[in-house]
């Protein structure tokens, strides 16, 4: 480590990183987060979510700004192709969740990063979703993701560092593990 | 079914979307898709994804326009809090898939909706990610739906849309249920 001789590193701020390790060591429920989409229907397909508040360190917090996302099937799928599909967020929550890890950790292992590409692919048999096929499952069959890494390290360091990001990755589990989803509704 | 005296029903063309059934029952490898994401990393936590191309109907598609997406994390969590998490991106994905077989499942029942919104909640313990305890789960432990449905038919129907989107939805089978994931890294 080099913290101080420079503190920040692939953009990420090390020691700072560091420092919150050593807070949530010190005091566990800090770690306790609860993240949220609203979403709002518009038509057909198309819908809307806001992202904005959420929980974490012992208290209600907001991001910088709201965001707001919209989602949509394409036309080929009878939709009006506002927007990317649900499973196309996925997708992307897999490639910037990967990547974010990568250059946390290349930056404690004090690697400099220069590039980093990756493509995710997800492959749908829609025979499930359409109810045609109950031997078909209405989600991913499989994922692929294909990185390209560059930086100031041998291929086998940049290798690790991928590596480890998927083991310490939230979607990455959420995905390939089972999490237990609840539904309400209020209806009227 | 009043397919003929309202064919669009909550912005959804049933008349298409019967017909598109009827095609995927003629010819069941249309409907093989694959959707993608293509990432590229912009400083520390912050990437972004770039949607566009996808393959189904025995063919390479693309969406009416390519829509790019950010991602980061919050300033709390040493980011710069550019966008939304990875994690929001999956909560959105199951609001909109959610909704969006909702909408189509009311309009094939001849169900006017009026509102239907939603706020989608998950809980992390970022001890887990962080790597302070290996008996804390790296993803969510729990996610919440809760749905406000409103639309011309009585409380029992409504809920009835929602359980079936929910035992059709793409979204909801890939977060509780498992997909495999495989990572390929070109490094130099």
């Amino acid at each position: 480590m080099t913290m101080t001789q420079s503190p920040v590193r692939n953009g990420v701020d090390t020691a700072t990183l560091f420092a919150t390790l050593d807070a949530v060591k010190q005091a566990p429920e800090a770690a306790r987060f609860q993240f949220r989409a609203q979403n709002r229907w518009v038509s057909g397909t198309h819908s809307q979510s806001t992202i904005d508040g959420f929980f974490g360190v012992g208290e209600e917090r907001a991001h910088e700004a709201p965001t707001t996302v919209d989602v949509d099937h394409p036309k080929v799928l009878v939709g009006s192709d506002n927007a990317p599909t649900p499973v196309e967020y996925i997708l992307h929550g897999l490639a910037g969740c990967l990547t974010a890890g990568l250059a946390n950790i290349a930056a404690a292992r004090g690697v400099e990063l220069t590039e980093v590409t990756s493509t995710v692919e997800g492959d749908i048999d829609l025979n499930g979703i359409l109810g045609l096929d109950d031997g078909v499952r209405n989600g991913f069959q499989q994922i692929r993701v294909s990185f390209s890494v560059k930086g100031d390290a041998p291929a086998d360091k940049l290798r690790a560092l991928v590596e480890q990001s998927r083991a310490r990755s939230a979607v990455f589990d959420i995905i390939t593990n089972t999490v237990p989803v609840t539904i309400e509704v209020e209806a009227g």
